[in-house]
């Protein structure tokens, strides 16, 4: 069987599993206020690739957690990722009008409701882990990985700089920086989160850090190409709004094939952080492989 | 010594408590980026009567907890107000310019902003929990009652019921609520971390429960009396807010007189549950005095 085929089996059965989780552990429409858990649902549920739960999974498959815990980790990190796309989609914001291809929420909705939307999702996503299966330590260890992760220190923080940026001549330090607050911290978390759950040892722990800081700055590259280079069919959102808004890329910094030829580099330095691991490694593998080549 | 007097000694050092330890707990304005960490101090440092950290304080009294840990619920349920506040506060909310008797968060420094501010906020609210003094249960406790009463069944649901209820004719029972879910569910969270931390026994929780939400309900009560009675000034934010509206509120759905009276009641009733507590529940019911006074 090669990696590819067993990792194919493997996306299938966690794909499915994350969804499945996520309708587990989000209020039902019916739940009072109905329109706001209904819109909550909207917004964590309307598709999207599911890579933060995806390495949840990935680096829990290095250990024998329990799947409990895994499920809570990957449902609590897809909330706090829907909120910060929700309140990045508002007005203020990004003022986008599509998200994966449907309204945003505040275009299905309305502003107010999806403030709430994202300040709720934030809440449950630490109440998901305050609740989860195991051992108190462990949950603690999660909550304070995923808020570090989240917070002004993080992809809020990242946020705030992006948003500072706008119109200004960020250099590539800066603009790295901004990245690794903005989406590498949460990407990281995630990773994060599954060696917490699998009790992974601190060597370990280091090798996955090397892993995500490189799949994570791949990722937002690979953001940067697709977003000069797609359409907005393809992307699922609005197109080329990085050059309309005037905003600092790694295109934009390092030029079209600089930038590619970066994210094939990251994408091997991933992959070789993984050697210890064995065969344990594969789905984190083939997540850098999927990460790196979405665009292709 | 009266009880009144025991207690001016214990809000001064208490208030004195909470501002220490919300300065020490936020990050300073130097932490990149600076501009977001220092609107985060400006939102939570603005002043404030501090209800629910007093609360945390109050209750924490009735055994022997760790002060660290009291200090952390206090700073934590302080941030997640400050948070509401912000968002509240904004355009597509309320649209308030002041709060506090100073420009709130958003005409301070811009949307954007003020929207990461209250994200943030809320985030660093559950960090603290996590990182608290004591034992893991017993912070893994104060985070789900924190998440439960905030999010989407607590706090933030309140507000979407709000939203919805507007030009509608919102009979008593919707409005009770309503705010048991808007304002109360928060109040009366403070008394239960304040609980949890001191490891109380399942009777004295209940008995803080019924002083809880007697409490909350009489904030709410007065809370309306004050929009319908006080200036702009006096207020610190802008009065009359929910007349011009046209928000249900118990003063509209009772009248003035009876809203003052059943706030009165409350206030009994609050007292009343302290009974077995003794002296060590003064600074709970002098707290009960304050709320219901505090428009005198």
């Amino acid at each position: 069987m090669t990696d590819h085929f067993f990792f194919q089996e493997w996306m299938l059965s966690h794909s499915g599993r994350i969804e499945w989780a996520l309708d587990q552990q989000l209020d039902a429409g019916k739940t009072i206020p109905h329109r706001l858990h209904e819109a909550m649902r909207y917004a964590a549920q309307g598709g999207g690739k599911r890579i933060r739960p995806l390495l949840v999974y990935a680096a829990g498959a290095l250990g024998n957690p329990s799947l409990q815990m895994l499920d809570s980790a990957a449902v609590a990190i897809e909330c706090i990722h829907a909120y910060s796309l929700v309140h990045d989609d508002l007005p203020c914001m990004d003022d986008d009008d599509l998200r994966r291809g449907r309204p945003t929420v505040h275009k299905a909705y309305d502003e107010a409701t999806a403030l709430l939307v994202g300040d709720a999702l934030q809440t449950r996503a630490f109440e998901i882990l305050a609740q989860a299966d195991g051992a108190a330590a462990l949950r603690l260890q999660m909550i304070a990985a995923l808020a570090a992760a989240s917070g002004s220190r993080g992809m809020a923080g990242g946020q705030a700089i992006d948003l500072e940026s706008v119109g200004k001549q960020l250099d590539l330090a800066g603009l790295q920086q901004m990245h690794a607050m903005k989406t590498g911290a949460l990407l990281s978390c995630a990773v994060t989160l599954g060696g917490i759950a699998a009790q992974l040892d601190a060597a370990s722990m280091t090798h996955l850090q090397t892993y995500s800081e490189a799949v994570g700055l791949a990722f937002q590259i690979v953001d940067d190409v697709l977003d000069a280079t797609a359409d907005s069919q393809t992307l699922g959102k609005t197109a080329g709004k990085d050059a309309a808004n005037d905003k600092p890329t790694y295109v934009t910094l390092m030029g079209l094939d600089y930038a590619q030829k970066q994210a094939e580099i990251l994408q091997a330095k991933a992959i070789a952080s993984l050697a210890s691991f064995g065969d344990k490694g594969i789905p984190l593998k083939e997540l850098a492989l999927l990460v790196v080549n979405r665009g292709k």
